[in-house]
């Protein structure tokens, strides 16, 4: 079939009007199978199949899922997929079986974010009509270009004379940390040689190709809920078990984690509610926090001691505490063997500027949990990052990206997999 | 026309039907409005007329009020009543002018609590029918009976030999300490020579009755907002102005404001929201918080300390702080010449077996406004607590009153507001 | 003998050139012994005779004891005397047995403080040559007063018609609230019916005369220990426990204590040390606070939660704390029967201007374990307090004693006594 | 003359005898400058012709100064010298000038620490009867064998064909960081091209030689001081000002300082004093610290943030607060060119085992100050290890060099110092 550059945008034009959080992307993976039942797959994993059920983490709860689930049953084509769907199984993995060859996979994440997006002048989602219909969300991050990357190379793999077996992992829940590990332990990724991957912009403009991120940040996302006692402030603050008082503690406490010798360490509390009303000692303070790491290792420490100082402060004021493990996900670095193919590929490109073989990532990315997998069972990994022009910062309700990126990483991946297939570094 | 005991009863029960909270007490108001409609009043004073506009405190914001007016225009007998009361100027202002003699007052409170009424099988309300309409919003402290006594005493007044003037005040806004100043300052108080008030329950069991609460806490409710600068907790956290961190040592630091040589001293945080992701430097944190004193001054006292902490916490991390008063409460005590007489009246009464000639009050009340007022102009005030067995504790789902009481304190209060006409102390 | 004022003022002086701090107070045994001598005495205890040995608190390290005990031991007319106080057994409980009658008693403290005294040209002790000679030890809080009054009353009495016991307990270690308990468990009050205790200045005047302190706080002197590891500070910070965070930790909490329903309390953390350079993680850091309640009760409740807040911040930062009672005083009130005495003797001064008959005491003094001894065997006590111009607070290098007063005290104690045992109230 | 082994390893061990610690190096200095004596130097530099006085940082009071000097002065040869060095002009710079080619240099440090030596039986200077004849003080960190070292270096190159000058800098004070800057800015390092500096062991075992450091923490000491109000604790705790309630809240907030994208940080307070007894609301508190960064820039975020969170925990409790700074050290990192000749002379010893290229360097080293100076103007520096065998780890009681060591780091200084002269980078 071959998609034109007009089609790869119109695409990302389709998926950037209808955003959906983690784990709601119903209507997204939908589409998308729409899309992918016109390839000629050898097989097509959805729902329940395309995932380790229990594996998946930050799922929201039903009251959360549903609504997103109902919005778009009722403009399906097919209501079996829906079904599929349901609960929180969304995502696919498409399958080209192309005999002898190793097994290449490309892994594309397609949630977008809880951000209003804007409808400025120069927003030109907002001018040339395709904002997001679903208001409070926005793709903000570029995954509406991953997935129609995805879509992209697969067409173009369809194409070519490839030779083995090419996979792409469509998947969800990227931005909680929450699909990684679920596609990463579903059994399709056991047979992958080389697994690829892609991240638009990051700062780098149209023209820049990194080929192969380092120095990932292994992230931990945690809660810790802090359980007390009321009382009437007035009258009998000694009668109360003051969880605000012990959240206060632990906070301080937190950012207080020694720095460590072994490499870099983040710790963050990024929201917090307690308590009801001013004149009341409050009964319930809960805390969104996270660790982070230069290593996995280094995130076990300070995950750790972030679950230390939690207890302790809630002990020093006779209150309990829960910490939970939201998401996570681990430290997994680019092959520079495999890197090598993404950048000899870029390189011969016109409309790439500046190859740059490697760059530290001072985020956490959930492709990891894919890297991981693969690197483990002798396989190589490379995450790459295509630089577009975007107006505004990621996580910004003026993002957006330069649609010529589309054309440029459809092709840069292409090459690098063909290369990657014939050459088997 | 004189109630009758199962009048007063079934006043209670209507107005305990549809509680409203502070400033929204807008069909309380109609009910009530319709009931004085009875009366041979010489006065009423609704709407703008009834408040110092300026002198409320804790007003909601429009979008609050407004539903809560809109439910009400829909029942309303009045309309045109309706529309006096828009915009949160609740409650009333009774006068009865029964020629020469002393302008004496009672005041009541009328306003409910963001609480979910029980609907267990041994709370009245619930098997007897006359559980809240408004779900999620209760009569959880007995303001439905004070409103009925004050209409009560009014109409026992009315049809006594009473010679002098007899305003009853139904304050809206008790709860958040809104209303006590803006109806101690309408004007309407300002003649007023004795002025009773009246509280039922507060632990006190049905036959008790306190002559004369002394001690109440001067209170001021503020909130702290704390503006920081958000960032990516992970790639740059030194990009950030931390609010969770400055509002967290803020907290530890407020606790601390140092006892007082003078007396009695109390300071909370009862409520706290920041930040929006785990993963980001929290830009906006919000405390909800109150400083309280023995005096007024020592109110002040905390009330400053807890500024300049707020401020300074926000200093250490980069961030600034807004500091807002919400409502205050003045310390006012009942004056014991005139707690003699309510003494007096309860202990002539076969339903009062206890009398108490005065109690500490650990808590905080905004009739001190009132209070204060008629006392700095040479008059005196009482405020007195009528007993009533309370299954559950005020503020609770499951409160109720032993509606008995309201024959009590009907009785005790037009008692000794009479013997006060005749006496004047 | 009976002393004249130029006699009670020249003892004075030479307790005050030779101050000596809480159970080092050797030389003042001495020469409080050395005058007790002249007396024709029925019994005196002195050494382990005085004290229940265990129940002395706060007592020195020896080395702390030692130099002090070698100091007087050079100029002791009386070595044996000196062999008995070795180890920190200070102070004597004097007896005069004159027949039938109650048991009265006097308790005084003897213990200096270290404190600088001042040399300024309007210090009296520095003008008129008595300034310490023990040079960074000071009589800054009266007690070289109070020992020359028990000396003074004790001579009066033994001159009058006195009939029954009489006991004067000159108590060791008062500031340190580490005498009072084994003076009130030495025995030596068992059988005390009428207990008297003396206290000069106070910022009380010349003149004035305060017969019965009540509410003095009760209150608990601790120690917090951390000890955690040591480690670089910029090799490896993970390597530490840090004990200086865990005590800070611990501050922020322990000021935090809630206030509480049923009085006042107080905690304070007064010094701190730790910790070695600035750059190693602190191994050690020791704190020394006190809680105080307005009830032996509330102390408690602050001592507990103390504990509990120094352990959870110890936890916090992987470090373990000691928690030790250094020394505590109960609450004790002056019984209002006694005092009547010390008020009537007073008024009939024409030395004291004026008498109050009771005084709230916002601090905490160990005479109450003496009062609570004698009040717990049905006996009866009084705190009171004799006025003196005072230059410098007390507890300052400027503080000294206006010495009109010796007479004033001794004269009023006397009379009150004599009353006591004559009455018998 | 040309050191054999022994004279080395005596010259070592009479240094070891003799720790003095910063800016108190006076017997060292008169000891090492009598050694200096015995060469034919073309220029010895002592006294204020050694340092930029006002450079000089962490120098003690007199007081601290005064007893060291006092000491010497007894046994001095040469009381003249004595006299130069009073102050503190501590170390020397000594100059061989050998006609034309490039002038070299050699830094090394001299001063000792406060820490008691072990006398345990495993511990040579103790069985080998040189342990420390200064009770409380001690060459924990080799600067014995590196002022050794220096002479031995400089006998070499006497001895040698070298053309150009050569100088060694016996810098003072390197443990406080108080010496390198002054030395720096002597003038004495205008010309030079090349400099070497050489530290012993640092978890280096005997055999490996580090060529150049790199990574060195930029680092700064600071002390804060808070200043507020003693009240009593009981009486009016609300009079005080209470530094270690500030202090406290400092704390918290420093090791809170956010973490920075740019590179490592570090931050501690170390040790802490503050306050007198537990019962009085302490005046003043002292916190000793330090930031350090990878970077200057990076050091200097968090020295910056250090004083604004003093200052506004400060301004929380009502008091005030001043920041000093005490010593710091730049970050400098060796040149590789040079490092080469000293991997190159390494290489070619059968005494060495194992040459790493570069170490980085977790702690801090104001050796970076001479190392600085040089790169700027131009020249090269390089900072070495030749590992030892040490029983302790550095800075403990344990501590001790392997002498083996003196020999292989005087010969593989010299090799490359006359590699350097000949070749020129």
């Amino acid at each position: 079939m071959a998609y034109s550059s007009s089609d790869l945008r119109a695409l990302r034009r389709a998926f950037h009007r209808h955003p959906e959080p983690a784990w709601r992307e119903f209507r997204t993976t939908c589409r998308l199978v729409d899309e992918l039942d016109r390839f000629d797959l050898d097989a097509l994993h959805v729902g329940r199949d395309a995932h380790a059920t229990d594996a998946r983490m930050a799922l929201p709860d039903p009251d959360d899922l549903d609504p997103w689930l109902e919005r778009v049953r009722e403009t399906a084509a097919t209501p079996g997929l829906v079904d599929e769907l349901a609960g929180g199984y969304t995502g696919a993995v498409a399958v080209l079986d192309r005999g002898d060859g190793p097994v290449v996979a490309l892994r594309v994440d397609i949630d977008a974010l809880p951000i209003t997006e804007t409808d400025a002048d120069d927003h030109e989602p907002a001018t040339e009509d395709f904002r997001s219909e679903h208001e409070g969300y926005m793709h903000a991050c570029g995954h509406d270009a991953h997935v129609t990357i995805g879509l992209g190379v697969l067409d173009a793999i369809a194409e070519s004379d490839f030779e083995g077996t090419f996979k792409v992992f469509f998947q969800p829940a990227e931005e909680e940390s929450g699909g990684g590990k679920s596609m990463a332990e579903s059994g399709h990724l056991d047979d992958v040689d080389y697994l690829f991957s892609v991240h638009v912009g990051l700062d780098h403009p149209t023209g820049d190709v990194v080929a192969g991120m380092v120095k990932p940040l292994a992230m931990a996302h945690l809660t810790a809920t802090f359980h007390g006692e009321s009382a009437h402030a007035g009258n009998a603050p000694n009668d109360g078990r003051n969880t605000i008082q012990a959240a206060a503690d632990a906070i301080s406490s937190l950012y207080g984690i020694p720095r460590h010798a072994d490499g870099m360490t983040r710790v963050n509390v990024g929201r917090i509610e307690g308590g009801t009303a001013s004149n009341v000692v409050a009964e319930e303070t809960r805390l969104w926090g996270e660790a982070r790491g230069e290593t996995t290792e280094l995130m076990r420490y300070v995950q750790s001691a972030f679950e230390q100082r939690v207890h302790a402060a809630a002990d020093a004021h006779g209150c309990t505490a829960d910490v939970e493990l939201v998401s996570e996900s681990p430290r997994a670095d680019s092959d520079p063997e495999l890197a090598a193919f993404v950048a000899d590929a870029a390189r011969d490109r016109v409309d790439v500027d500046r190859v740059l073989d490697a760059a530290e990532f001072g985020a956490s990315e959930d492709a990891t949990f894919l890297m991981r997998r693969v690197q483990n069972d002798g396989g190589l990994a490379c995450y790459s990052i295509v630089g577009t022009d975007h107006p505004g910062d990621h996580h910004t309700p003026a993002f957006d990206v330069d649609e010529t990126t589309l054309d440029t990483a459809v092709g840069t991946l292409t090459d690098a997999i063909l290369d990657t297939a014939r050459e088997q570094p």
